[in-house]
């Protein structure tokens, strides 16, 4: 890591910038500032003004897509704010145009207030054709997401959350491939209740899985519990049928699953040994993982994800917002919807012909990846 | 016209969007993307957030400016909306990339309340080395641009209104040496009295013109005319000397400049002949100016200006925004001062070191004018 952090600070100091916005077309004459620009580009103006449908014709929208984050939960960093956000974003605005060729423009927040982030994305939205927001904290993300959804008619996408849930999904189905489950009647232990531990509790629940048990820093969520937000009274109504007390020790007895969303070294071999038969392991946090792989294979987990490329079986969000927001943007598609995202999992599962225990999921640089998830995008 | 306007909506239906936003190196491998976004990213994010002074260092800040319109004056079109406005922004963005290779993003909005305009661009700000104001209405863009000047410690500038006053000084400065008069004693009718009359007759006055008449609507705006707004009172302060009343026909006598920022066809022989001899007329409305260069000519008119690149004489603020703001983000500069103007001003005029009658200005495509002008914001 030592080594990877140097190296990225030599990197992004010598570029200064990651991303350039460049004309489409050369601007050698003065001919074409006549129709690029003054006068010509006057009749465009007009035209779109009296036929605003057909704006996408005529302009960036139909391929533009803003990445908003206000930096209060910057990868595993935190409230770092909108310059500490600003190098994320524009990475993943690089991502955006090498994976799905989509113009996409970092706009960081100078705050942290979730009225005043919705008011700006509202403002500044005719310019686009789809919003992501990236790394808003929870519970503000979720409310913000909302808000937005109904107020825009272009997709608004929180990716910690959905695109995570679905990368999240897509590796369990090939891993209950590997280990000969039936993902549905699993037991699925969530640790981490935040954007990514909530959105993807909802959606292996829209998959069809009852037995999930969520955790937040105090404990398994359920149905009861004092001072639960709204999101996480929602959480204790869909997941914990057993109404589950207690920390990990506590309620990971039986479990087929744990997808840890969460902090460095959460899980040990004592929470695997009270897990059911060949368990599946997803490892998330970033960029030290609840449980290393080597750790825990010792204990006998076969199935091992991370976030990481450094090890087998990469969970990255990367695999699904690219051909998400390209199937959006292609086929106009104006809201995500809890179907979208489970044909986008299991679209990115089935590019996976013969899963192992060592390749559950695509590589991220996999080029079928966003065609394949696009063309369900509809 | 016809033909442009025909040839600019089949450009821009072919391009569909003029710009795009691209990586400023390869994501090819995974050891590029650990670099560029997770892990190593990190990294960098951390370091900005710690040492703020230095993101400009990691980031796209150092030459990324967001064009921000929210469509209630664009070109001469009136108050056609943020669709209607983008095709200029985006327009407007090439020929940042193509004059002063800034990284320039359109921002169109929802919202033509100024202090929705003020709060997004502060919201939006932390990610931009400089805020382009563009084609907002008087007199709203006074007080957008004001507060946004005090509330941001980045560049602000009002294109409309300071990007025309610059370029048309520069033009009066090599006007007045071919006519060979002495610029500060002349007399300067003004019609027009939106963000570009206004903010012109302002900078001429700072130059040291006493003797302008600027026009609106309603005649000649002089002190004590009812119901001037705010930046009309200080208009009538600084101007009019004399009090005149009254229309162009009323004002215009013994005038040596007039300039039009208006509408077609406002100024005909009978004004010219009031003028003093040899006069010098800037029509500057687009696509129609306020008198065509042949009718004036045939007045009497030696030195006409028009906004067109198909006469002699174009003043486009294309000639100054691309220096200033280059200048602006290489030397840090935080406000565009009045003395910042003046000498942009100054640095475009000396361009062009024989001024005739048809050649007071520089061309736009004049490769040395961002170099000299930059040399100037300091």
């Amino acid at each position: 890591m030592a080594n990877i952090n140097e190296e990225a600070l030599l990197a992004h100091k010598q570029l200064r910038g990651k991303l350039s916005v460049v004309p489409k077309d050369s601007l050698d004459s003065l001919e074409k500032l006549n129709i690029y620009y003054t006068p010509g580009v006057a009749a465009v103006s007009s035209y779109v003004a009296s036929n605003p449908s057909e704006a996408r014709e005529y302009t960036w929208i139909n391929n533009a897509v803003a990445i908003v984050s206000d930096g209060s939960a910057v990868l595993g960093l935190g409230n770092i704010g909108p310059l500490g956000a600003l190098p994320v974003m524009e990475g993943k605005a690089m991502l955006f145009k090498r994976f799905a060729d989509i113009d996409a423009i970092p706009l960081v927040l100078n705050t942290n207030n979730p009225d005043e982030i919705i008011n700006t994305v509202k403002a500044i939205a005719p310019g686009f054709g789809g919003i992501n927001l990236e790394d808003i904290k929870a519970p503000e993300c979720f409310y913000v997401e909302e808000k937005l959804k109904k107020l825009l008619d272009i997709p608004v996408f929180h990716d910690d959350q959905h695109g995570t849930a679905i990368v999240v999904l897509a590796g369990l189905l090939n891993a209950c491939r590997v280990t000969q489950r039936n993902l549905k009647e699993s037991k699925i232990v969530i640790i981490g209740a935040g954007a990514a531990g909530s959105a993807t509790a909802k959606l292996l629940s829209k998959y069809g899985i009852r037995n999930i048990v969520i955790l937040d820093s105090k404990g398994a969520i359920y149905q009861g519990r004092e001072n639960l937000n709204d999101d996480k009274e929602y959480l204790a109504f869909i997941t914990n049928p057993d109404k589950l007390q207690g920390n990990l020790e506590a309620v990971v007895g039986n479990s087929d699953v744990i997808v840890g969303v969460s902090q460095p070294n959460m899980i040990n071999e004592s929470h695997i040994r009270k897990m059911n038969d060949d368990p599946i392991i997803f490892a998330m946090a970033n960029p030290i993982p609840e449980i290393m792989p080597d750790v825990a294979k010792e204990a006998g987990v076969r199935v091992i994800a991370t976030g990481r490329s450094d090890f087998p079986n990469q969970i990255n969000n990367a695999l699904a917002f690219p051909g998400i927001f390209r199937g959006a943007l292609d086929n106009k598609v104006s809201k995500i919807t809890d179907d979208h995202k489970l044909q986008a999992a299991h679209t990115i599962a089935e590019l996976v012909a013969n899963p192992t225990a060592e390749d559950i999921i695509p590589s991220i640089l996999d080029s079928r990846l966003v065609p394949a998830i696009s063309a369900v995008i509809v």
